[in-house]
């Protein structure tokens, strides 16, 4: 029998930026003790997954092993941490620990779907540690975009592991903890096996700046502005909505916060505690009734989503509230890529109406919340891991960032969704791959990625579709005509006659022509059915549709 | 009855960079003899317009009028310039001016429809000058991202108007003509009523690069890497072609061009004599056998299009070749907004592969083929026009190229697509609104983007689609069940059976309820049979579905 070992086993996060989920283990091998380190999700886009409501990882091993799984512990409350608590509550029905505001955020997950709130425990952060079978997990504080972000402190008996979670070293974050140096080296004298790292930013060569550099600027644009002001951000980086808030403030700016999220989010640092104030704020109610100069909106949809207050005051009045001619809209964010087109849709729209935008161009209304290269590298610095497993990235991501440690003398081990790491030794060593993937949320159920659902409707999305319906007789004749209804395709093409009784004719031709042996061979009728519309919308449209065939038969 | 008037209407590219098609008229108002300058395309999109093969300016307004149409000019081969001249040659009919280069593409494309290629008519450049009724335009050379772009000078009796085309200004272009300063000067020295100018990189506030700086870098990158070198750029770009292979020649590596677009532009470039001379290139199946280190391959898909050949060599091997640890990769170009997940994708592929990627971010290896603003500038005053029309430009762009050139004391209008400007008079002014938009060419045929053809596509991709099929006999009562076929929906729902089944149950009750006169009504009967199928769906699993009734009767 062998000894036990530590694992360490990313699901989802690691080979892309979105839905991450990374499980340790702990014990004999094939029968460790199980934690989760977040469980988030990842957005949908029309290339890949049209219709699709959310992403989530494929969590089959962990079903599997459900009995194994101690808990699950959220480093922070952003969607792609903690998305996916409530849709996997059910399946792995173990305890959650987080601390007090991302617990608040995952408690409203839960409500939200009918699981009882409890199943969500708050813990305090480091020097407690929170038991978990063969576990102590700490929450250490570090500093990202929403409040209370943690790395967590994983000690087994295999020695101890820092998962970083989302951060960036800020020493004077606004609201939130500061990088506290000299707790964290505290915490890593006594030697760290492994860190776990994000790695979002290794591309950026440049220290990272702090939220506090932000004010200055904000507050000097927002005090010249002469119109209306209206600024967005993720409602959840509290910080800066703080600071936009403050900025409003000293302009003599009264404040309105639109968007359910914004609100929400402001509500829940408040209660929690992890914001002490906030400026006053005013009702778009009453809002209506003040000169534009005296205004500041906050508002939601800084990734252009065209459900959010931005892209709703883009299009037009927003709880009775609207933009005009010398008003300034503020991104006070950064472009997710793949999110260009929205978001340059909605400056458009912005222009149109004569609204300046400003967006983060000039890197003076906007800092990332993931640490640049030189910040990887004082983390680095101060945990002095044996070994450092990039996160929190692309493939290119996880890549680069172990050609940075290695490049600085550190160990280096690039591993993505699905191979499992053995930290036992003085080697880690991939032990085993596990098949990962993605989940699609569609509507209410849920899908597999792969299980051909969404591929379908993207070959309906390229090809248009066609019912043909043909009525089989108790003779094994075909009784009338096929029926043809086309769907997304033109109307007609080169013989300019309409697509719909061109494929009529051809497939009517087709059915007067076969024999009595084709008609009474369903497969062989489909067959010959669908070959002839699409090969016929080929010449006409120049397109083959995807075609629902039904042979109705009397007999 | 009035006099004559010279008329600017932009039926493409004002609005939005893509399928740019501009009309100018002299003559009586309403009867004025028309010219086109430029008919390009755009790329679809899977967000707006999955399945279109290419989107057009619509000309409707043109196809009217075409009897009133004296000509057509293409200032350069880039496809959102002269990508439409074969679709809409029929339409159009008229005798199309080009240059030498992009008259050999026209004519490429010409051929390709069936039309002929006498149609379009070589050009030299000014001073010559072309008459098209009571036109006289000349082709004034100027710098661009492509051989032999010109602005047109364009002259009537209204006076002259200065049409830039793209460019930017550079001195040392590589292949192509260097902006010249004394010419330009010249042809405006009499006075310019109207420049209308591209607008594209009115943000960019940094002096443009000339294409020149670009060798030494791309020569050093070329010379250190130990693998095999890839580089991707637009095949048209054959400046940047031409650097990227006498980098490789000077590093002592053999030339690959992979890639149909490569190849082609390259020996245009060479039989029209725009550019002189080009490294001896081999074949793929020459290179097969060459250390890797000794070559470099030129090749399609920078914007990471799926069926390039840099996607095809990021999932595998492409004529032969394939990429390994070690080899380089580099993006001597720019992400087009939108294009960013297909960029990135490949990166991973070859960051999985180990391959190293290189891409524009430290402005080393591209440089944009556009006039930033300094550069915009520049052209402003040298030609010093009465009033400055931005084209070629989101309307962002436009309004902040007319902020810029009333903040130095010019007169500017924003005109988008549609707006027909008089420039007649002291005061340009709009005179009528013309209805613009976008044709699809889905498949071989254009369909109005309005029609509804795309969107019924965009909606079964997002809620999938449902037939059903009911028989109804003579007696009007149904016959058997009702048929549901589902394409892109989750299997089961909410209850775990079956959806089909789910389905079939529903609407089998609801017929079996049905009285004579909804079986009667075949309106009826498909909205009720519609609306149950939606409800239905959106029970089990959260999605309202498109739905095709077919209702057959046997009576």
């Amino acid at each position: 029998m062998s000894s036990e070992r530590l694992i360490y086993l990313p699901l989802g996060g690691a080979g892309e930026i979105g839905m991450n989920a990374y499980v340790y283990g702990y014990g004999k091998p094939g029968k460790e003790r199980l934690i989760v380190v977040d469980l988030g999700v990842a957005f949908p886009d029309m290339d890949s997954s049209p219709g699709v409501d959310l992403i989530l990882p494929d969590i089959t091993w962990l079903k599997e092993r459900a009995d194994r799984i101690d808990a699950i512990f959220i480093t922070h409350a952003h969607e792609d941490h903690v998305g996916a608590v409530a849709h996997y509550y059910e399946a792995l029905k173990a305890p959650i620990y987080a601390r007090n505001f991302t617990a608040h955020i995952a408690r409203r997950k839960m409500e939200e779907y009918g699981h009882p709130e409890d199943a969500v425990q708050t813990v305090g952060p480091w020097p407690h540690q929170q038991g978990a079978g063969p576990f102590k997990v700490g929450f250490l504080p570090i500093s990202h975009s929403i409040p209370e972000s943690s790395s967590l402190v994983i000690d087994t008996d295999g020695g101890r592991v820092i998962h970083s979670g989302d951060f960036k070293i800020d020493l004077t974050p606004g609201v939130g903890e500061p990088f506290d140096a000299a707790l964290w080296t505290e915490v890593c004298k006594d030697g760290v096996k492994a860190l776990i790292c994000d790695s979002t930013n290794v591309f950026s060569l440049a220290p990272g700046r702090s939220e506090a550099t932000l004010f200055p600027e904000i507050e000097k644009l927002v005090s010249s502005a002469e119109g209306m002001v209206v600024a967005t951000t993720f409602a959840s980086n509290v910080a800066r909505v703080k600071t936009l808030a403050e900025a409003a403030d000293k302009a003599g700016r009264s404040v309105v916060l639109l968007g359910r999220a914004m609100r929400r989010m402001v509500e829940a640092a408040l209660e929690t505690g992890v914001m002490k104030d906030f400026p006053k704020t005013i009702s778009p109610e009453d809002a209506r009734g003040m000169p534009r100069q005296n205004l500041m909106l906050l508002v939601t949809g800084s990734q252009g989503e065209r459900r959010a207050a931005s892209a709703q005051l883009a299009r037009g009045k927003y709880q009775g509230l609207e933009m005009k001619e010398g008003d300034l809209f503020l991104f006070s964010s950064k472009t997710i890529p793949g999110n260009e087109k929205g978001v340059i849709r909605i400056i458009n729209q912005f222009s149109e109406m004569g609204v300046d935008v400003v967006d983060d161009s000039t890197g003076l209304y906007h800092v990332s919340g993931h640490a640049n290269r030189p910040d990887l590298e004082t983390l680095h610095d101060v945990v002095r891991p044996q070994v450092l497993i990039p996160m929190h990235g692309e493939h290119r991501h996880l890549r680069e960032h172990v050609k940075v440690a290695e490049a600085r003398g550190m160990k280096g081990v690039l591993a993505v969704n699905g191979m499992m790491i053995d930290l036992s030794g003085n080697e880690p060593k991939v032990t085993e791959y596990v098949e990962t993937g993605r989940t699609y949320l569609d509507g209410t159920s849920q899908v597999g990625a792969l299980d051909g659902v969404v591929r379908d409707r993207i070959r309906m999305a390229m090809n248009g579709h066609v019912t043909v319906t043909v009525i089989i007789d108790e003779e094994d004749e075909p009784l009338g005509e096929p029926w043809v209804d086309p769907v997304g395709l033109p109307k007609t093409g080169r013989s300019n006659a309409p697509l719909v009784d061109v494929l009529e004719e051809d497939l009517g031709q087709f059915l007067n022509r076969a024999g009595a042996k084709t008609l009474r061979d369903d497969d062989k009728l489909n067959e010959e059915l669908r070959r002839i519309v699409r090969q016929s919308a080929m010449n006409e449209v120049g397109k083959k549709p995807e075609v629902t065939i039904v042979v109705s038969r009397l007999s």
